[in-house]
């Protein structure tokens, strides 16, 4: 398949015209709150709204995409304020007393639950860095730059964040708050340029998590990246660090590739997400039913955790872009393989088209179980994200 | 089916079989740790430890199932020193620095996780009290006083226990600590008489939680045991506040079933077991898959807990006992006919005739998608007090 194909137009078709012909609509006309601010994401299948609670997390994650159409894809004044509708409710309604994002509000902005981690920060940060570029609003960056200092303060300064499992007993790192720092950092480098955060610019944070990645998370000789190790990168042979999430691991690799390509084929980074993305398929992949498993143990060993052989909607959008994108750097016609299988089980698991956008949570068979289309934890960022971002990589192929 | 009809008889032997010939063995073999005292439970199909992590739960809760065998069953010494194990292993490793247990501990019992709520408790309560009874042990049975009134002081002081989600913005309580009120305080009186804890005998605090679980979790016009209602009993219309689950609500059913057969067939407490059973039955039962739903929604919109289609090992063994009991208190064959069909459904899913004990979870078509025997959540406990209590059940009736 190469630009020109009709495969290939049709493949740069079906990411445009999901994005915005179907995913975005129905978040602006389901899910935006005219009335109380934010974006509405318990939604019914048909978009109806069943829960008014509001996830924190969304709220920056919607701000994020609907700026970042607007400066990329077309200047459309609706997504500029739906952005900027999003951010003001982060931002009026967000904080806790001691400045730290509230996890869930109420539809007024009422605060309900507060957590431990700091991910509602670093989705407020990439929100309001995105707006700040599309509408050239200082404040929105300054804003970006501080939820960020959060994000980094809670997640690397030892202490600061109240472990879960006795730290003396067994001490332990996670992947997430460093693969999130790489998306974050990345996001905020391309809108508001190489800015510094904790006295380091966001291009050092990049390269201090993608270090800690490669020397303490993946094990190449045991073919995995892992979620959770020791301080020293050892494995912790319990349920929890031998648990291994493919799809978590696969959005991980193309956050690297992603570098590799923005360093301009960066070949360690090349080969470090190439590794992992390899590594995390021959792990995830279910060949008997097709699409990704949510959990796998690293020895092979049953999972604790029961949604183990669910198939969940967004590893399946992480693991479209990363075989994308892996075929557009090396051109291996593997990942193009890859591409074709996840894309074609996703789209045709999960895409809804009754009444648009994607429903989240499937059986191992395929066998939709919820039939919402968003809660706390999906709203227009995973779908819409690998819709953007697939395209771009075609867009950039086609260009040359 | 009556006493002496076939029927009857292999059911009785089902339970006293599946009990004694199988899960105990199974248990006592695999999980007994030797070394380090306690209960592994993480194992897998085959009985194979595959994590050594100790849940607190799971200590007491065996404790509890290995006593009372030995006090009702026969005086085996393996099982009274299986019991005793157990016990010594919570005693001796499961305090905090406060007092408060942990939820769990590593193998040689240094601390790993402290949790909010108080079910360790609750469940080294019903351990110590079981013991107690069947070695005459004194001390033991201070002991599951102590924890009962820390189980009661957490549960039902205000503001000892940390709130989930604000309890100024929305308050709530849950069905959870009146449940398991009820049933520790039936264990105490059974095992210990009718003591004191916090100045209250134990059935005044059954009938405290009866009361409350009656007049504000019980709405008979919804036809539903809500889980988590407001404080004064009013619907919290979010996904939380509408989240049933079938198996959690029929086993209140049996407690509330147990207690009116204890005080010679109550008829207001008979008329709400059976209310609640036969609500929760109407809401729980797969008529397509059979089986229990995890959860469902009070007005029948989509759960967001992605296990809401599960079926979980544990609510079939309410269901089953609930179903049982019923029928025996009333005659009424419909509860025979639901006892057979859940029977049915459960034994031939969740049961495993190849290594013995049950599997915990399966997909909503009864496909096993956890082959682990154990882990934090599932020990000698759902199982095996179920085939103790039915074959109990069955005893009755044949003795008239």
């Amino acid at each position: 398949m190469k630009p020109g194909d009709p495969a290939f137009t049709a493949l740069r078709n079906t990411y445009r015209s999901g994005l915005l012909d179907d995913v975005i609509p129905f978040w602006l006309r389901h899910g935006l709150d005219r009335e109380c601010g934010g974006l509405l994401t318990g939604l019914a299948e048909d978009g109806k709204v069943v829960d008014t609670d509001k996830a924190i997390w969304l709220q920056g994650r919607a701000t994020w995409t609907f700026a970042t159409l607007y400066r990329s894809v077309e200047r459309r004044p609706e997504w500029l304020e739906a952005s900027r509708h999003c951010m003001d409710f982060v931002n009026r309604h967000g904080r806790g007393p001691e400045g730290k994002l509230y996890f869930s509000v109420t539809r007024e902005g009422r605060p309900l639950r507060m957590r431990r981690y700091v991910f509602s920060e670093s989705f407020a940060a990439i929100g309001c860095a995105a707006y700040a570029a599309a509408a050239g609003n200082d404040r929105a960056a300054e804003e970006a730059v501080k939820y960020f200092e959060t994000y980094l303060h809670h997640s690397f300064t030892e202490g600061v964040m109240p472990a879960k499992v006795d730290p003396v007993v067994r001490p332990s790192k996670g992947l997430a708050a460093r693969m999130i720092g790489i998306a974050t950092a990345q996001e905020i480098r391309a809108n508001l340029g190489d800015v510094h955060a904790r006295g380091a610019s966001c291009t050092t944070w990049i390269d201090r998590c993608i270090d800690e990645i490669e020397n303490d998370f993946y094990k190449p000789d045991l073919g995995a990246l892992l979620e959770v190790v020791d301080p020293q990168g050892g494995v912790i042979d319990h349920f929890d660090g031998r648990m291994l999430n493919p799809g978590h691991a696969i959005e991980c690799a193309w956050f690297i590739l992603r570098e590799a390509k923005e360093r301009g084929g960066d070949r360690r980074l090349l080969t470090l997400g190439l590794g992992i993305l390899d590594a995390m398929w021959a792990r995830g992949w279910d060949a008997e039913f097709g699409g990704l498993f949510y959990f796998t143990d690293l020895r092979g060993l049953p999972v604790q955790e029961y949604s183990a052989e669910m198939k969940f909607w967004w590893p399946h959008n992480e693991a479209i872009i990363a075989t994308l994108l892996a075929w557009s750097l090396t051109k291996d016609p593997k990942y193009l393989d890859w591409h074709g299988q996840v894309h074609a089980w996703a789209h045709r698991v999960f895409a809804d088209p009754v009444h648009g956008e994607w429903f989240g949570y499937a059986q191992r068979d395929g066998r939709i179980s919820t039939r919402l289309k968003g809660g706390l934890w999906k709203g227009p960022f995973h779908v819409p994200r690998m819709q953007w971002y697939c395209g771009r990589i075609l867009d950039e192929m086609a260009a040359g």
